[in-house]
């Protein structure tokens, strides 16, 4: 296997874009990245798309956005792991490169959640799920992930005071990052007396609905040296699943998925989670957040949180999880988030996050997740 | 790169199959394939699938179908390139194990198209093409199609009675394929007398709307002898993209990205067109085989028509296109078709295809397409 870089990533703001068409938003981001790293020329592109057909009525993208990028006949794939396609894009065009299938290859993540009303749009959402043993029975991804809360809760004492705190910190981050969906700062209170969603989450405990895209180039890591930038290795990837119906798991409490996918991205880049400077994760809804930090070994079961509250996990703390702003503040059109996470730490490795730079900042994982865990896809980022 | 084989296949009765769910299809076809190569443990999981969402309302196939095949935590990932995605599903698992991040990969194509109405249906399968310049406008792939007939009839005189030959053909070398969903043959007369879809596309110059599924089993071709069945290996792999609207063609009667996909595939075999003793290819219309047969190179331009008159493509003739029926008679269930054509070929090159059997068949080449060429992936596969 040959060593991947990524040596260029673009990102425009994420919004409500109503005057964008996906393939608009695409092309845009597909730009600013091919700029960033400095190169005209691509072998072959991977785009992470969870479920372009139900929100814009559009498969094909593969066909679609290389058209449009003026990059025909260039190879082209979509991919799709609902919530994580962004980021098994990533890993597909990790495996692209480190085979020697490709040189440069760009990774992009594309969703075009708001031509649709809310109802289509949790049903789309929805299809992340087992429709057969879930979705048909009238359950929405809040109503999961208010299932896992309460368990949460129940079992650890986890408070609805620690809930928000996840999102008042990710909107901390989030206001410090320019091209974020929300990037202004909330309250606890403005948690807490937000509306009800599903007992016990409101609205401000759940990621938005958005349009945007994301994308980064890949290159053989010999070959990262003629780019623009400073590159940075992609040392590990790691991918697993679990069963896709919450109501098949051994514990509503805990992610396998991401402990596995993690647990084989640090052994590929022969490190432990306390090497990492940075964390970027899937915090879909705040208890997501918590039991990510369990999972991903940060703290110990039960303790995230303890963990947020303490400020373990903000900037400054000892282990900063989403400095971008997170799916909270930063939006969440779901086939661009993996990627957008590896966009983030790429900036924080360059040192051009601005506001919300982690100093020092020298290795991050990003950490995408599918469903209530269905499928995680984590990988090791560290600076060349 | 690793050299990659196939040492495994599977497919089930293809048809409408209104007992079983998308999840029952799949595993039942996986545990063929396993079976075949005598397998238990994989290594990672692909599946390609075009519309998964719109047909069946179910996205995140990845973790759903290894929760069902009881393969959890075991990475997966769903591909989609429209009505190539199976293909595409071939290549990314080519891929992983060419890189060395995996060695027993499934390969597996599946789709679940018989629980909507036709109208659905055909609004789903639409979404392969450009929905803004083309869907929106009315357009089907029927309507396409059509228009890419005409031109041809029209530039190069090809006859209405040619295309019906290519459904015969199809017809005949299907009646000997028992998981074909129509194992019969039909007359030209029967095609020329057959419904109206769009002038001049008759209903027997459609390939149907199909559930089923297909299953390879992958691995490096240095651990191929381990398995019970003769390996094949894949010699080489070439996509490409062209512009995802007819409109934008250059020319409305050649499918350039079957040309580039397979000058790469055979590139990379290190063989010639001439080198191949069968070709599994996309017979989504009949038009559509006359122009691939030109644009591998078979014929020359505009005698695509003329070659099936003459035999050439047949059973026996000196190109044998689709003996397992081809999408016109075998069925099209669009993620699956892509891999059924290389489960078609190993058995051809392993002696197993029963009365269909081309003699002495040691090297064959599968052409899977998407839209009306927007996409296509080539494979060049020989036996070990």
């Amino acid at each position: 296997m040959r060593d991947v870089a990524i040596v260029g990533v673009g990102m425009t703001k994420w919004g409500e874009l109503w005057e964008k068409s996906l393939r608009t938003i695409f092309v845009e981001t597909a730009l600013l990245a091919l700029d960033d790293a400095g190169v005209d020329h691509i072998d072959s592109m991977i785009v992470g798309c969870m479920s372009s057909g139900l929100f814009t009525g559009q498969e094909h993208l593969g066909s679609l956005l290389s058209d449009y990028l003026g990059k025909n006949p260039v190879p082209a794939a979509r991919v799709e792991s609902a919530c994580s396609s962004g980021g098994l894009a990533l890993r597909q065009g990790f495996s692209e490169v480190a085979s020697g299938m490709s040189d440069i290859v760009l990774v992009g993540g594309v969703e075009k959640m708001t031509d649709v009303t809310g109802c289509e749009a949790t049903y789309a959402l929805g299809t992340a799920a087992d429709q057969e043993y879930e979705g048909y029975h009238g359950l929405t991804f809040p109503a999961l992930y208010a299932m896992m809360a309460v368990a949460h809760m129940h079992k650890y004492g986890t408070t609805r005071e620690q809930l928000a705190m996840v999102a008042v910190k990710n909107h901390d981050n989030g206001s410090k990052n320019p091209l974020a969906q929300f990037p202004f700062k909330i309250s606890v209170n403005a948690v807490l007396n937000s509306v009800l969603v599903a007992d016990p989450l409101r609205i401000l405990d759940c990621s938005p609905i958005t349009d945007g895209a994301a994308a980064v180039i890949l290159c053989p890591a010999e070959m990262a040296g003629k780019f623009k930038k400073p590159a940075v290795r992609i040392a590990g990837s790691g991918q697993a699943t679990d069963t896709i119906a919450l109501s098949s798991r051994k514990d509503l409490c805990w992610i396998e998925s991401t402990r596995v996918a993690a647990q084989k991205a640090l052994a590929m880049a022969g490190r432990t989670i306390d090497d990492m400077h940075l964390f970027e994760v899937h915090d879909c809804f705040t208890i997501a957040e918590i039991m990510i930090t369990e999972a991903l070994g940060l703290v110990p079961k039960g303790r995230g949180g303890k963990a947020v509250e303490e400020g373990l996990t903000a900037i400054g703390g000892k282990y900063p999880v989403n400095p971008s702003g997170g799916l909270k503040a930063k939006g969440h059109p779901v086939g661009a988030t993996g990627v957008a996470q590896a966009v983030e730490v790429v900036k924080q490795l360059r040192g051009e996050a601005g506001a919300r730079q982690i100093k020092g900042a020298g290795r991050g994982l990003t950490q995408n997740m599918g469903g209530t865990g269905g499928s995680s896809v984590v990988h090791v980022l560290e600076a060349m």
